[in-house]
Parts: structure tokens; C-alpha cells; sequence
């Protein structure tokens, strides 16, 4: 069976471990600072590399920002990751296949292969946290569009309210399904609605609301907090209805930090009340806080 | 080389001919009114196809409605075919294979082969009549979803005006950028806007204005058909992004009726200005009249 050295390439850390193609990991993972300067990076690369390379078939990254169509580099800006991180060949670090995927795409590719859309070769991953993320697998294959980009459904405008996204654009899906857009439903429902008064967060500034306070909200009963989160919702629902119409997928799985708030029953009955395609199943994302390295694993192993 | 009987079934006519596995006519298109009961239909369906069995290889029809995953039958209602419609089971009619598929997704396979995005893998056929439809081509192959109704792209909401669309949902794309959209959007500007007054259509009632009438005000310079065009075509390109980000495409290809009033070029640059992903070619269809007879024969000629 095959083994993988896989490695998740994030913009805060770098984890590693050897999976099989089963996505099985035989290894403790490690992790590591992501290095500040591109040839330490590079160093840490070819470090983890040489200490598992001689009984591993191939080494598999998940990395910010988007991947080109030969799996080989990472062709877009990642602000988050060292200057000239866009100019590695990662096919250069090792005498064996290298493999490069999205770690947005290699999460869903696991979900898809391992976790809650095990089997299912119409679905679509939403990732909520921060920004909202999404990984499409269409007839058992990652959808990466021409150039390696697709998916980018945080940026699909759903309305016209005018609310500025981190992109700069106005009223993307992401200004309002995100962590960042529940943090602004709350501050913009704390201005004009007086039920902010008798909220356990009456004291704060209404731009001090994190999206944590909202969530103790909800705990708590707060009706301020369940307000929040009720627009909040309906803006996720939203777009999950318009991918439903274009995709007719088998089911929607949410996925990141924001997503185990959510009752699936009650968005698979929201969304599935308003569709034009045949109704689909909402759930829970499974694979776990690995699953970027279990994905671009699995996906190096149909390459390679 | 294979010939198949091509049958393009709509609301209103029904049109036939022979074509070759090259997209070829081989025989004059014939066209027949649509009969208004299913029994009248099933005839002449079977009369064509007795007409030609003997000489063709398979028949492949273009219908209204969405196909099933077999391509055997419309599984969802046809409002514009006769009642019972969506119970023919379409391989019965003839010995020979028969092929069916909704006459959007054959217009687009047409344009995708043989039209304006022949070689391009991943590419978007967005029509816009009198409302919008969409056909999707990822990796080289269409996108049809669970139950072969992927694409329901006019249902996409895209802002939060309010304005009713024809499905009973409030602010799909269709609603704004489909020729019903248009007149709407006509409507709109002459009962809120003074340049109305100066219109060479100022004496017609605002909801007798007819898209008829907005596209003679653009040839005769007129300036509130001017304004009308200008916030219809805003729409449009608002959900061209949406759809760009998401699918990566090389190629967004207009087709329809209003699709020719459109300057390509003035929506490539709105829509690359805008997106996150690599840019793309927006261009007008070039399949004709007769694509959804000869975008379902090649269709069938890849299945039989």
C-alpha cells in the first residue's frame, strides 16, 4: 500500500505526517512555525522531506492560495505565507513525486473520500470560519476550473445592503456567512435595534461583539445574540441555495470553525423549501482538523 | 459514420432532421406545431421516427424540462408540453437507441463542440431570452448534477431589491437580466426617474414598455432606454462574477435572443475588473438556431 508524506503549509504552521492511501496516518504528526523568510521555509521543506523520504512513494502539501494546474506551485499571492513562496517548484524538493493541492480542495476531497460525503459524487463543502471557503466535487472529481481558481463562492454577491467585504467589493456571501460577517450582523443589529438594550452585551461597544460573544449569546439565551445569529443564518441559507441550483448536489457538508453551531436538519429544510433541483441532504463535516493532509494525500495517490 | 435522427421538442414546434456524429445536417430541417395532447404527440414523434429508422443509428432528442440520469425521460414538469408528458418513457419509440437531454444542456454541448467555445474544457453558456438559462461545462463534460438539473442559474439571488421574479422567489438573477428582467427594469426607471419624460416612449404607460421598445430606444439614442440598458446590463455582469469565481472558466458564451445587444467586449473587461480568479473570454454564441439538435445528436453519439 502507499505511503504519503503529507504536509499542510499554512500561514501560521507547517503539520506533517506519512498516511496510507487508505488516508490512515502511521505517523505522530508534527508540526512546526511556519518560517518568516522563503529560505527557511524552503529548509523546513527539505528537511521533513529527507527524514521520511526513503520509505515514502510521494510527498503530498495542502497550501494556501491557489495551485496551478500541474499540481507543481502555487500560482495567486498568499499574503499570509513568506515573499516568493509563489515561485517555489515544489517539484524540485524531492527525488520522488511531489504533489500540490489548495488546502480548501484537499479538505473537501477528504470529506468526500473519508468523511460525510463518503460516496457521494455531487457535494459541495462550505467552510465557515473566518471567510467562507468552498470545495465542489462534481461527478467524483475536484472541480479546479481552468486555471486551478474555482470555487471562490465567498465572493458570489447575494444582496444589495452595501456591507463592504474584506475584498474589498460589497456584499459578497463571505461580508456576511463568514466569522467576519457574523461579527458585523452584530454590530449593525446593535445600532438600529433596540433589542441590543437588554442584551448581556448591552455594556459594549456594538463594534467590541466578537463573533465568541454571540455564540455564549446563543448559550445563554440571549434574545439580542439569537437575533444575530437568525440573520446570520438566513444569509448563510442564502447561498447555499443558489450553489444548490447550480450544482444539484447530493448534500452540502459544513465544515469550519462556525459550522457545529448550525443545525443541519433545520438548513437542509430551509434550503431544500426554496430550490428548483431536487432536495439534498445537509450535514456535519466529519474528516476532521487533518483533513488538508489526508485530502492532497488521497488526491496525490490518483496522480501518481 | 454514425447519423442520428435529432429531435428538438419545445412548447410551440417541433423540428427534426438527420445530422452526423460532425454536427452536420444531412436532410432539410423539418418542423411540425407542437400537438396540444400527449397521445397526438406520441404519434408524431413515432412518425418521424418510422420516417428515418431505418437509415439512422440512433434518435436524440432536445426537450423542455429536466432529464433524468438515464436520458430516458423529463422527470420534472413541462408546463408548455401536453399533461402526461413527463411519464413517456422516450426509449420505447423506436428499436434503435434513443437519447433525450433538457435543450439548454444540448444548445450548450453545440456551442462547446462545434460554436464559440470549441476546445475550451471549462466554459459557461449563458443564455438570456425570456429568461436566463445556463449550461455548464467542467473538465469537458456537462454538468448535470444528482438528477440532471444542474444549472438552474437564473435562480440565483443577487441582490435584495425585492423585486418578484416569475418563480415566486424574490431577487433571482432572472428577475433582473432575463427580458422579463428588462422590462422590469424598464418599468422601474419610468415611474422613479424625471428621464422618462424626455423619452420617445414618454406616452406609453410604464408596464406597456416592452424590451421590443428599449432596444429600438438604443438605436435611436434615446436616453432613458439608454439608463434602462445600462442597469439591465449591471445585473447581467453582477452574476456573470458570481458564476466566474465559482467555475474558473476559459469562457462565458451569450446566447439568446437579447444575448446579440450585448458589446462581449465591454462585458469581459466589467467582468475581469471584478473577479478573483484568472481572467476570461466573454463571447457571443455562434451554434445557431438549430443547437439544440445538434448539440443532443453529439450528445447521443458519445453515449451509443
Amino acid at each position: 500500500m502507499k505511503q504519503i508524506l503529507a504536509i499542510d503549509a499554512g500561514g501560521t504552521k507547517i503539520t506533517c505526517a506519512v498516511i496510507n492511501e487508505n488516508g490512515e496516518f502511521l505517523t505522530e504528526i508534527e508540526k512546526f512555525q511556519t518560517p518568516k523568510k522563503i529560505d527557511e521555509l524552503i529548509k523546513l521543506f527539505k528537511d521533513i522531506i529527507t527524514k521520511y523520504e526513503k520509505t515514502i512513494d510521494m510527498t503530498a502539501f495542502a497550501t494556501a492560495g491557489a495551485v496551478n494546474t500541474d499540481n507543481t506551485k502555487v500560482d495567486s499571492s498568499t499574503p499570509n505565507m513568506p515573499d516568493g513562496y509563489n515561485k517555489l517548484d515544489f517539484s524540485q524538493l524531492s527525488a520522488k513525486p511531489v504533489f500540490v493541492e489548495n488546502d480548501a480542495n484537499a479538505a473537501a476531497w477528504a470529506e468526500y473520500k473519508t468523511g460525510a460525503a463518503k460516496g457521494e459524487n455531487n457535494t459541495i463543502i462550505i467552510t465557515i470560519g473566518t471567510g467562507v471557503g468552498g470545495g465542489f466535487i462534481v461527478d467524483g472529481k475536484l472541480l479546479r476550473g481552468k486555471s486551478g481558481r474555482a470555487g471562490e463562492v465567498g465572493s458570489m454577491k447575494i444582496n444589495s445592503k452595501g456591507r463592504v467585504c474584506t475584498c474589498g467589493r460589497k456584499d459578497c456571501w463571505e461580508s456576511y456567512a463568514s466569522g467576519s460577517g457574523l461579527k458585523q450582523t452584530a454590530e449593525f443589529v446593535a445600532a438600529v435595534d433596540d433589542i441590543f438594550k437588554t442584551s448581556i452585551f448591552s455594556s459594549k461597544n456594538p463594534d467590541e461583539i466578537s463573533t465568541y460573544d454571540i455564540i455564549e449569546g446563543l448559550n445563554k439565551n440571549d434574545a439580542y445574540s439569537k437575533k444575530v445569529f437568525k440573520i446570520f443564518k438566513q444569509d448563510l441559507i442564502t447561498g447555499l441555495i443558489n450553489i444548490t441550483n447550480i450544482f444539484d448536489p447530493e448534500s452540502i457538508i459544513i465544515s469550519g470553525g462556525l459550522g457545529k453551531f448550525f443545525d443541519t436538519k433545520e438548513l437542509e429544510q430551509a434550503v431544500n423549501s426554496e430550490i428548483v433541483v431536487s432536495p439534498i441532504k445537509v450535514k456535519l463535516a466529519k474528516a476532521g482538523n487533518y483533513s488538508g493532509m489526508i485530502g492532497t494525500a488521497l488526491l496525490a495517490c490518483q496522480k501518481y
